[in-house]
């Protein structure tokens, strides 16, 4: 099997695309903890997944964006708002080019192990408020990651026409444990259920009709 | 005038890139420490650079390059070669999506500050080994920058064309102290005058006709 690492984060969308991925390449999952209030709850998560999975897990850790960088979503930062994922308050929680960061570490580490392919969990849903989530950005980082690698690394975004609610969908079909995925911007022990990860996270269950096994606050 | 982040090692090629930009932009230093051989010998050079300019200077770690990428270039990797920088050689010293990487925290950290411009002296000879110095992957790389931050921030790249002799006339006239940079690979206190950037920064000198300040080991 041709090898690929998986941008994972331990959300129900990458987790989901690494059980769609482990059936077709030799998985490699990377991890980012780039100080955000909720990665080290996350972090727990995507062990426990990966660990079901038995496949090689790397967590890549920046400090510099917490120390740098201006975002809600930080440590650093101010409160986070609640709401719905789309609305403009959650534009606060936008942590500046952190997926092209993100998905050009990646590249590096794919070449790095001998990877030609690294899989990238964007959706449909995350257009909105996210400007390193649009497929145009997601089109021209994926030539930068070609154009700049010997290998000629390619980040594919298999999810980035479906709807959440779709990918739950998908979940279901490859029987995800979606009680170990862990979302919430607020990154206590259980989901907060108010902020706009959490009423996104809600929304997909009920509207793909699957039973939300997620434990929330409120 | 308007904010600039210019990327920064203390080199000949982007001390000449900060003494240019300070002329045009208000100018923000950041160097990145990827656990290479001559990062700290370099950083001493950046901070002694960017003191001089007095201009705001900030240094960027990135401890997991060391820890999970491949280059000869790093401390966890092996022997660095001697010869000419354009010999095949000189591979081994590729850093895996180094400047993807690089240039995409840049632009990150431009948004923080809210900065449209990142500044970054790829050159003509740089192209031949370095997938990553092309200029398809630095357009690629901008396109990405300019899509997926609210800014649209860009990356530019003022001396992709020029020849290395043709930056060193170039910092001649700007008076860049070049007794002050540092570009030797091995890291030591004085160049080693043998790998492949002390030959490329020899030659630069010799062929621009200007009297060849550095002190070489050899």
């Amino acid at each position: 099997m041709e090898k690929a690492v998986v941008t994972f984060s331990g959300g129900l969308d990458s987790t989901t695309l690494l059980f769609w991925a482990v059936r077709q390449y030799e998985v490699n999952a990377l991890t980012f903890d780039y100080g955000s209030k909720h990665n080290k709850r996350e972090q727990a998560a995507a062990k426990e997944i990966t660990d079901r999975l038995k496949i090689p897990h790397v967590i890549i850790k920046l400090p510099f964006v917490n120390k740098f960088f201006k975002s809600s979503l930080l440590q650093s930062g101010r409160e986070i708002p609640e709401g719905h994922y789309e609305d403009s308050s959650m534009r606060s929680t936008v942590v500046p080019f952190r997926n092209g960061i993100i998905l050009s570490i990646a590249a590096g580490y794919a070449e790095s192990i001998e990877a030609r392919t690294v899989l990238y969990a964007a959706h449909a849903g995350d257009h909105v408020i996210y400007p390193d989530c649009r497929p145009e950005f997601l089109k021209a980082i994926s030539e930068a990651a070609h154009r700049g690698t010997y290998l000629g690394v390619e980040i594919k975004d298999p999810f980035i026409d479906m709807t959440k609610k779709e990918i739950a969908t998908l979940g279901k079909e490859l029987e995800v444990p979606f009680e170990l995925t862990y979302s919430c911007y607020k990154g206590g022990k259980v989901h907060c259920g108010k902020c706009g990860t959490c009423v996104e996270r809600k929304e997909a269950f009920q509207l793909a009709g699957i039973p939300d096994p997620t434990k929330y606050r409120l």
